[in-house]
């Protein structure tokens, strides 16, 4: 995987809670430079973002019930269905982590679907903070959130206890079984890392430092 | 100050990521024994929490756009309506750290109006996260929050840098100059620390370690 163009599989977060307009347009020009899948942005800042990359094939990506997922599920879809009304092409939202630790697997199911109904037309993806969950929750989650139809589960927020690792992705990609797609995020600082996540059975990596991992191949 | 009842000073938050309903339950009854303020807990916990404390006089508060607060004003609003609507007495909402790094009083005057028209009767409080901002900032924005009516501007979240400190307090008292009051909150874990939040002026003091601070008394 040398010759591989990483950059089209990298979504550029730029997510810490101090990000101001001028770390979103840093971002976006980033995107443009090396050709990122997409740019991952608080869903408050999907309309900025939105302006930079019209039309540009990048992606822009809104985390929604980040980092902590503790919001209601009307309350996440609002917030969806807003990131979406203003330009967001994909969502990121974080799935109720308690739930997840209740084994409430109807809870988790009912939550995407919520997500889901208000952003028709975009993708969702789930993102499980698999760093609080046992692997049974892990896997028990990924696959109940795959028979939703939900086209992506994730792994990490960055915020969390412990980042991605290839175990995780290759759990992951078993518990859904084809159904959904696997994005791996959380830790993920170097283009070892994001071949390493690659090759585990992600298929797209989420990563603060996409510039540094493009800028050094 | 020895002979104070420090709990009705204290709200009690439980808000790890990982929060379970039976986390809320405990804390509930932890609130009921020591007769704390109140409990502060994450949006998509109010109901649970409501249904335990209504009529017992200790306030249910919920948190909104919490711990980063970068979500747009319409729908920090709707999560704090949604979260009043359930049962919530109090929210404490985290301001966009972004606009206040920018200078931007405009918008979180804009923001903070935003939602307290939205929870007409609540109480609302303003989380600056201190810890982000600089001196300068901390008290424009507390200033510019007091201005518009809202009842309290709060320090931290408890997961940003640093924790509450006395003199953070002092400049928040100054900054509102008897317009709004001030919540102390963020990795306070003694009977000592509260007092000396007191002493500093604040109101209410925030903390996941109440039922050991007051078991302790």
């Amino acid at each position: 995987m040398n010759g591989i163009d990483l950059a089209s599989f990298l979504d550029h977060s730029v997510l810490r809670p101090d990000t101001r307009l001028h770390d979103i347009d840093t971002a976006c020009d980033a995107a443009l430079l090396y050709r990122f899948r997409g740019v991952v942005v608080p869903s408050g800042a999907v309309h900025h973002a939105k302006r930079r990359l019209m039309n540009t094939g990048i992606k822009v990506v809104a985390t929604v019930a980040f980092p902590h997922g503790n919001q209601a599920p009307d309350v996440k879809a609002n917030e969806a269905m807003r990131a979406a009304a203003l330009g967001a092409d994909e969502i990121d939202y974080v799935i109720s982590i308690g739930a997840a630790l209740d084994d409430d697997l109807k809870y988790l199911r009912e939550e995407a679907l919520a997500i889901i109904r208000q952003t028709r037309g975009k993708i969702v993806k789930a993102i499980l903070e698999v760093g609080y969950l046992g692997e049974k929750q892990r896997f028990e989650s990924a696959r109940a959130l795959a028979a939703t139809g939900i086209p992506y589960v994730k792994t990490c927020t960055g915020f969390g206890p412990g980042g991605a690792r290839a175990e995780d992705v290759a759990l992951l990609c078993q518990a859904v079984n084809g159904k959904a797609l696997v994005k791996a995020s959380g830790g993920i600082r170097t283009r070892e890392q994001v071949l390493e996540m690659l090759q585990a059975g992600a298929a797209v990596v989420g990563t603060s430092h996409s510039a540094e991992i493009c800028a050094g191949t």
